[in-house]
């Protein structure tokens, strides 16, 4: 049984999420249905992370064991067109060792959260960005998130459903940059709790909007009390953009 | 009856076009019927462009007459709330002088072509660039969109349906980015000829995909024959980004 790894980018608004659910639309689900066309059998997609309702990839990433040998160009072409009318697409198909696993082996996860500072409603953009009607102070917003960056118990931004054994991460970055009127926050971890990068918008959006002092956040997290977070962000502006791996678990 | 300048930006996926029509929804009948109910009484939307089906703006602009005295930020406001659900939005309303007029003073219209260039279908930008397969070269691009520069007879690159009363135009520039997989094409005159810049990217692309060696396009104005133009390109990757007027026409 070949494994494959599989990149993959989807729109998240007519999708429940990642995981497959019975009898509701999901990105894992559109997979498994089309490479079940190719398979004959049932195969069983797993995904780095599991995104949530709404929230959008440009670099998800899974593994699938295929029981036919196939070429990785026409493996990517045919699953494509089986996806077909879904918004998925796989970017790219590469032959996996056996024991690759795209959830344990990641040694990296990074999101893109982008914000539409704005007073008109979106159109082009709408579900792709969460819009807020006013400008925000970016400069605020880089104080409050620096101090968010570290190891710490994130208990604060994290959902009452989320599963981790620990609470306890490290957030290796959090950038922002603005053009136009989109301000783009970029996250970087090893592993994030379930809601946490929305959760953390929400909140350093507070900041931004001159609501919450900076020194607030820190006040948040030190509390480890998921009431003392911001309001959670829209999973719109939310993209899962990258997975890494270590270069041996590459092929 | 104050006259106001509209800023205006829409998807052009839903409509059959800029231009009011019978029993088919469009982005001008969509902005009358919004600002019909503010008004109570009919009002007529002039567009400065009247984009195809499937075209979008970003920076389309139009003036209207108004009976009733408005702030102009509250009109842009009670606007966007009648234009729901549709995706148009007025970015901005100002006043304008009473014999403004959108699409006759102006000076100058910019549109972006976006073109995505890879195998994968599109998800996220499905309906919102035009994919091409491969690779583009973007230097022969370059080259044979010099040659479309400047004032010429576009009769190979306009409509059959096209209603102006002369093919000669002059184009000022076309200006063509690579970033990442996206290759966006900048076109910029004082008008443009119906389907005149999706007639020019589709001839441009054959460049870029080697078909056309790029003194064919010399070839194809100089023939003033539409048999002579490249395929047009789908409406999915233009947008018009702004219409600019003399600095005394503003207000």
């Amino acid at each position: 049984m070949p494994r494959w790894k599989l990149t993959i980018e989807y729109d998240g608004g007519p999708f429940s999420g990642w995981q497959r659910q019975p009898e509701r639309p999901s990105v894992q689900g559109a997979l498994e249905r089309a490479l079940g066309v190719l398979e004959k059998a049932s195969t069983t997609v797993q995904g780095a992370g599991r995104t949530d309702a709404g929230v959008h990839a440009t670099g998800q990433t899974a593994h699938v064991d295929l029981s036919r040998d196939w070429d990785a160009f026409r493996l990517a072409e045919a699953t494509n067109w089986h996806l077909r009318p879904d918004p998925v697409a796989v970017l790219r198909a590469e032959p996996a060792s056996e024991d690759f696993h795209a959830r344990f082996d990641a040694v990296e996860r990074r999101y893109l959260y982008r914000i539409a500072m704005r007073r008109a409603p979106l159109t082009l953009e709408r579900g792709r960005a969460w819009r807020v009607p006013g400008p925000l102070d970016v400069e605020a917003m880089r104080a409050a998130a620096a101090l968010l960056v570290g190891r710490h118990d994130f208990t604060t931004f994290r959902s009452t459903l989320c599963q981790a054994k620990s609470p306890v991460k490290t957030l290796d970055e959090i950038a922002l940059d603005v053009e136009g009127e989109t301000l783009s926050l970029r996250f970087r971890a090893r592993s994030f709790l379930h809601a946490q990068v929305r959760s953390l918008v929400g909140t350093l959006e507070r900041v931004g909007a001159g609501r919450w002092p900076p020194e607030r956040v820190r006040d948040a997290l030190e509390a480890r009390d998921r009431a003392a977070c911001g309001p959670v962000a829209p999973p719109d502006g939310l993209y899962l953009t990258e997975v890494r791996y270590p270069t041996a678990a590459r092929a």
